[in-house]
């Protein structure tokens, strides 16, 4: 127990002595601080973790009152959760924390995790966050719909491997409206997109397999393809999307078997791809034998009246392209109902995979969903959104010009949730992270999108109001400042 | 396309036109067939698929209609969906099946394939099924709850990390009242068991790992654990449940990281550990330094007074066991809650990994999972269902006495839904699995569970209804004595 190498961090909004509690039930929890031990003083603990007397006190005491640990009256104290029967043949609980470093799984990025960790803050300002406002999900009509499946049978029992027939056949119907035809039995209800992909990297892939993506992307923050072994490998962007150049090659040299792309409305870079690139991309992939993994979850967020291009899928005529959408960023993320449409073979077989991950999507969120397409409530529910995001935005926009012009530049999006700014030089990032977590912002770092990414920040319009817009932009410029200062 | 070795199975209660119409969609779909191609005569595809000429032109018809073929006005059928531009220089769609085979998880086995699908059909006695009969779920005290809910602030953002936190004080109290003790800062709400399951197989363990468990046991019935590359190695049993003199020889052997167990109510045998053996066993697993994955799913259908014993969990002092728990088998399967109770960083890592899995489970189930038990309907519920499978086991047992004691003998289960069935002499389970089918009765043959029980198998008492109960015993009867008969 000497030698004690973890320090409290001071930038978290959590207390010290709350931090301190924690890691020591770690260490006892874990088995690594095992019964009978006794602790160092506590001049010598409060040295350690760098805190003052007093913070170490308060710990202990939570420590003691919870029954981990106990003063001795001959002075010092001593761990003594989990007596043990017989103290001196008793072996050590498991070591639950080498079980912990030996799963497949790799664990988030510590950013992320802590990203995870905060939004849960209900102080702070969530500037990053890819997510609606809680005042724009539709929670008066989702309370009404409660009440009319009060009055229906809700099915309770487990559901079908595709998902529940009601609600693929209002997806199907929902899909003819943005261009894409899909019979019921040609969709596939998913736990949210998330869950999508992991099926197809379990059901498609084999291990090892590389694929093609946009870089920076959505993907590279989460770890499940590359927890199922696959190589991620990143196509250059412009403002029009992913560029087509490099498609060939890649294929070639990584031989890769799909390509992912979230095609409109990008995230992080809010870009969209043209109709022109999307029938090139769609020849290029027909023709080198590379099918597309089509990401559509920012689809209907758009902000002008001028013509979408229609969906890769849409533009399919061979099979080309499997297609998942989500209510997450439309309707509401805790429903976890998403879809991917393909052809039938690859659709039976996502569907025997997840009967074996979790026997299927929440009835209820299931039946919850069915009634909202059938309700008829989606598209004047979207028209309301996107009015307001387009508010969100332009205020977004304007704070940028006033306070950011000098050291940044971003891109206009014409739908979504993000913009993607780029500082003129490069500062830590993960320093202006730490320092805008202390002031009670968070903020999504360009790194965790794509890691060469040093000069990028996502910001998001559509969580924070806009009175935190106005402020976190304006400290965000002062601190940016200050981290940049040594540059000048 | 000279050499279609597949026929439709006219076991299945799908008609054989559909089953033909199904097929070759597959095959054009998958790329298999391609566009263009000229389809055999009628009468030689009736003679490969060994069906009427009328059956084949049904099959034909469905598929001229829905533009997967057209027949030329010089005779002749030619597979048109998915007409290339330009015929000449077109490349086939991508090749989906190849993918389909490429995945790392294996498929499900095609008699739980075939159970899963036909667990759908409304005509079919299920007397296999692991779930509870319509008639049991608790529908109008749900109907009301979501009533409740309606009147509520549904959470409609995504959730903690760990689940909502109403729902883990929720299942903090309701574990007590089984004698576990955990703080809700020690449970994860899962999307039911299966998906704790998947969560450690890919957080905690190597791959490779080997896990013992008892031998037949449910987890053989998934693969799950197998597609994570995990080695199961069977423990035999006894009716006290999974016997323990082979668990430090097999651990050292296969240097198994896990051991898998339902203690109580297991599925399939219906068996129970006893006290003593659980305290032996949690002995063990100490010593020799085995942590215990408990399933308790089937915990609190007992159906006699005598006291149960408690679950290992609750008479683990060392940190030695993950409990697992879900509310498919008490309250409803469709809700897919379960939790897990851990160790802190167990409990952490499983999160992290569940957060990159599907982003946590439905809010709204959540809530009512959540209202569920907050309302007080827990106790009065599980008083009901008590006793009315215990009428429903009753009523199994007399069936069996009079109609299969001549050739099968059985345990008497003390709760839970199973019937552990062994016949005197081997039979071909997989012909009386294919006939009982075709007659419109489920079963679920022993093999599933446990590849070497060829003469078991697992009824069910808890879905079907009793007259059905009556009628299928009956008629399993007379299958059995036909399929024996050649052995007596
Ligand atoms: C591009 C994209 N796809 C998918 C998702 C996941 O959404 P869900 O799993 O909630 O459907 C997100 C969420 O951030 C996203 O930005
Ligand atoms: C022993 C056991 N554990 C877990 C499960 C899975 O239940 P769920 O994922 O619905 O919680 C079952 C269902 O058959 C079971 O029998």
């Amino acid at each position: 127990m000497d030698d004690i190498d973890w320090r409290p961090d001071p930038s978290l909004p959590i207390p010290l002595y709350r931090q301190i509690e924690e890691f020591m039930k770690r260490k006892i929890a874990g088995g690594e601080w095992t019964v009978g031990m006794k602790l160092p003083s506590q001049r010598d603990l409060a040295a350690a973790f760098q805190v003052n007397r007093s913070t170490l006190v308060t710990a202990l005491e939570q420590l003691t009152s919870q029954g981990y640990i106990a003063g001795k009256s001959g002075g010092g104290t001593t761990i003594i959760h989990h007596q043990p029967e017989r103290q001196e043949e008793a072996p050590p609980p498991p070591n639950w924390n080498a079980y912990v470093e030996d799963g497949v799984h790799y664990p988030n990025l510590p950013t992320i995790q802590t990203i995870n960790r905060m939004e849960f803050d209900p102080e702070i300002i969530r500037l990053g966050t890819g997510e609606l406002s809680p005042e724009l999900l539709p929670q008066r009509q989702l309370q009404q719909l409660f009440a009319e499946l009060a009055r229906q049978h809700v099915p309770l029992g487990y559901e079908e491997a595709l998902g529940s027939y009601a609600l693929r056949s209002q997806v199907s119907a929902h899909l003819k409206t943005i261009g894409i035809a899909a019979p019921p039995s040609a969709i596939l209800i998913v736990s949210g997109s998330l869950q999508a992909f992991q099926l197809i990297s379990a059901g498609l892939l084999e291990k090892g397999s590389a694929m093609l993506l946009e870089k920076p992307s959505y993907l590279y923050s989460i770890h499940a393809f590359q927890s199922a072994g696959m190589k991620l490998i990143g196509l250059p962007m412009d403002e029009s999307g992913l560029q087509l150049s490099h498609v060939e090659r890649f294929k070639r040299q990584y031989d890769a078997s799909l390509l992912y792309t979230i095609p409109t409305f990008h995230n992080p870079t809010g870009a969209i791809m043209g109709e022109a690139r999307r029938r090139e991309l769609l020849q290029t992939s027909r023709r080198i034998g590379l099918p597309i993994l089509e990401d559509g979850a920012y689809e209907e967020l758009w902000f002008d009246d001028e013509a979408l291009p229609p969906p890769l899928r849409a533009l399919d005529m061979h099979g080309q392209v499997l297609y998942v959408g989500t209510m997450s960023k439309v309707v509401s993320p805790g429903l976890r109902i998403g879809w991917v449409v393909g052809p039938q073979p690859v659709i039976e077989r996502l569907a025997d995979i997840k009967m074996q991950t979790d026997y299927g999507s929440s009835s209820l969120s299931q039946a919850a969903a069915a009634e909202w397409f059938g309700a008829g409530l989606h598209a004047e529910h979207c028209r309301v959104i996107r009015r307001q995001l387009k508010e969100r935005r332009d205020c977004m926009l304007r704070l940028l010009d006033a306070h950011w012009s000098d050291f940044a530049t971003w891109n206009t999006p014409k739908g979504g949730f993000y913009i993607w700014v780029t500082l003129h030089a490069e500062i830590s990032m993960a320093a202006l992270f730490e320092r805008a977590l202390k002031r009670g912002i968070l903020i999504n770092p360009g790194y965790i999108y794509d890691r060469s990414a040093k000069k990028q920040l996502r910001l998001s319009y559509s969580y924070a109001s806009f009175s935190e817009m106005e402020s976190s932009v304006r400290q965000l410029a002062a601190l940016i400042g200050q981290l940049g200062n040594h540059l000048r």
